[in-house]
């Protein structure tokens, strides 16, 4: 993995990052609910090296969504309307360096401790905090955090066939990329949950 | 569709169900950040025409995987570990006419009403109520909700297959159901969600 020290304000492994409450053991059952194994882990290892060369150009794609559509670019903007482009521009190095960690880093406890923080930046906690997107929303709401899973998924299937591989194997590669959107997605709703309900 | 007036606890679209606060205009937006077109719509009526037949088939194989996980067949089962063979009864017939109205129906007011009932029974409010299933967890958590998003996607697929249709035709339905099980999940979150956070 190339160096992650220029990515404004991606704290992954830092000490700042506090313990998530949600533990390795949490994790082995969740996986089970998801169906996610060992030769998930594998695939996204085969997927990582599929997508290195195009992130760019599916971020390209991912933000081509959102500034389609009003609704999803006001949570880059003000509340009077106003784009901001820095706040875009640092969310969109991260989110590269998100497929980088999706399909090369190990699932451990630093890994989950680090869902929670990008969960809490996403929720009222933190929203805006890292970025000083000072005007933006302070929070994404709990529907497009969750319907999110879609885009992120089904974009990548196209980006996935570029790798000169099997179509079985692309298959593969594909349900192990959508398992690992829902365990983020899920992991990312800590803050959104009532104590206990989570 | 066939009457569901025998249903045990299937009240869609009767009186006693309350007025969701989520609009058509809400879901709206909501459908164009899933990607969820008429086209869509189309995709699953042929779905629904492949899988009824199977409906029986399918309920198998769900029942299957939760029975086969301790930590999934616990939400059907006293807290004492008592399994409650009328609770999952009942929840198996409501689940196979839930396979007929994702495919079936109009996503309309009365559809989104329901949905929030749907919700309403996975949480605190309601869980247990409708079945009379005492001793049970009175809660699904929230990160089963959303991770039970991959194992009623992923399995759909076979029987998609069955129906004789095009490979194309098999993966635009599938595509579409895979939107149609995010958009039920989002939806059932709404009573997970803190007040304005949804």
């Amino acid at each position: 993995m190339p160096s992650t020290a220029s990515i404004p304000g991606y704290t992954y492994g830092n000490a700042e990052v506090a313990e998530s409450p949600f533990r390795l053991d949490d994790l082995a059952i969740l996986k089970q609910t998801l169906l996610f194994t060992e030769a998930d882990v594998q695939y996204l290892r085969m997927a990582g090296t599929v997508l290195e060369p195009q992130v760019e150009a599916i971020l390209d794609v991912w933000y081509g969504f959102v500034a389609a559509h009003p609704h999803l670019v006001a949570y880059f903007s003000t509340t009077q309307g106003a784009v901001l482009p820095d706040y875009l521009a640092r969310v969109r190095a991260r989110f590269a360096q998100w497929i980088r960690d999706t399909t090369q880093r190990e699932y451990d406890q630093t890994w989950l401790n680090y869902q929670m923080e990008i969960g809490l930046r996403h929720h009222t906690e933190k929203k805006n905090h890292t970025d000083a997107a000072a005007g933006a929303p302070t929070i994404i709401p709990l529907r497009y955090m969750v319907g999110f899973i879609v885009p992120i998924t089904l974009t990548i299937k196209e980006f996935l066939k570029a790798g000169g591989h099997s179509s079985a194997e692309v298959e593969q590669m594909y349900a192990a990329w959508f398992k690992a959107v829902v365990l983020h997605v899920t992991l990312w709703l800590q803050p959104y949950a009532q104590p206990g309900e989570f």
